[in-house]
């Protein structure tokens, strides 16, 4: 099976959480929107196709054969057990995804961080409002949250936040742990004494064979002010 | 089986996704926080459970015999094959939970409105950004998230949005109409003249014999300006 991913060409974006279970799963995938051949032009022809009967709201999305799945949650839940990243149990696929769905709200929220208005207006017209709203980020929701995963690695039994073997949950943890760093290098220095076990699961992906390689490799994109994590210097004070 | 839903006794909020899918099939289930005996402590244990394994992030969640499952679209994920308000096949099942995932994404945009900078601070405290925050969520994200659905109901080959077996995601569906039309009277009034079929979904899950008796009972507790749905006048021009 030779999977496709359409997913913005330059971000990371919330495709990166599918590309990094992809990468870790060492399975054959296109990055569809990333080559010069076919483009986002491919995929904007799946999301507009007016006789799909099941057409994606956005990106991301994956085909595997027939079938399209959107929203990287769900591609990750359907995915999991195809590329080990998953328990073998439906209470544990169901607790991963849950987690999954947990990270998927943070996002949100770090989105929120410099687009508190509007995604149709530019950072510059909401710069003022993003100011608060990030510090009402880092006060109230960056604890809970972190804390909240920082809590589940304590009592994990493992090296993983499900235990022994590493899952998808695992690779978005990593991505957002980095992320952060990315994005708010001096709020996220301060904090990262509060997250030591966050921290090392960061590390311990990093040094995952997969991993390291597709870091080290040009499919990763960079970090940039057009995805989810981005750097304001005026927010990180 | 007698399920438990946990959720915030006095709001519809994020638990009435879940309450609609058990109202309408039909089971046995309590409310637990709103149970005079049980209440909100009851919520609170689990949550704030140290030894738990497996605790959820916030409410709601539901708990069925030792399984406790949290995020409303993974309970509705969970519950629909056992309430017949799913799919039977994993594609269709996929989709539907895609569709919820949509729904989940559009919730968090509404919340939005009203609390556009934090949800730690009070509405008064963030209105001039919300009223701003509200005409860019009417412009651009209220035709992008229903012109999708409505788009969907016009091709879905049935009453409902999967086809002709009604599923969670109608009963959502039903949800984000009522909510709107509390929360946003004027604006409502002027744009569902562009969603004739999503507005004809709403009276059909509205005259279903379940979801009528449920809603004329004091199990469905009223919108208020505590919830997801609040009606403010300014926001409303």
């Amino acid at each position: 099976m030779r999977y496709e991913l359409y997913y913005w060409p330059t971000i990371q974006g919330r495709g990166e959480f599918v590309r990094l279970a992809l990468e870790e799963g060492g399975v054959d995938y296109v990055d569809v929107a990333r080559q010069r051949k076919r483009g986002v032009a491919a995929m904007m022809k799946i999301i507009n196709d007016r006789r799909a009967k099941r057409p994606p709201f956005a990106p991301p999305f994956l085909k595997a054969g027939n079938l399209i799945i959107a929203q990287s949650a769900n591609i990750l839940l359907w995915l999991g057990p195809r590329l080990a990243l998953s328990p073998r149990d439906e209470a544990g696929r169901l607790w991963a995804h849950q987690l999954q769905l947990t990270v998927a709200d943070l996002l949100a929220e770090v989105h929120d961080t410099h687009h508190p208005v509007s995604s149709a207006l530019y950072y510059e017209e909401q710069r003022a409002v993003a100011k608060e709203c990030t510090a009402a980020f880092w006060k109230h929701r960056v604890p809970k949250f972190l804390g909240y995963f920082e809590r589940l690695l304590d009592k994990s039994g493992g090296n993983y936040i499900l235990g022994r073997g590493v899952s998808y949950v695992d690779l978005s943890l990593f991505q957002v742990v980095a992320g952060l760093r990315y994005a708010f290098p001096n709020r996220m220095k301060r904090f990262e004494r509060r997250i030591p076990r966050l921290v090392a699961l960061h590390d311990r992906v990093v040094a995952r064979p997969r991993i390291a390689a597709y870091l080290a490799s040009n499919r990763r994109i960079p970090f940039n002010e057009e995805g989810i994590f981005r750097r304001y210097k005026e927010l990180d004070q």
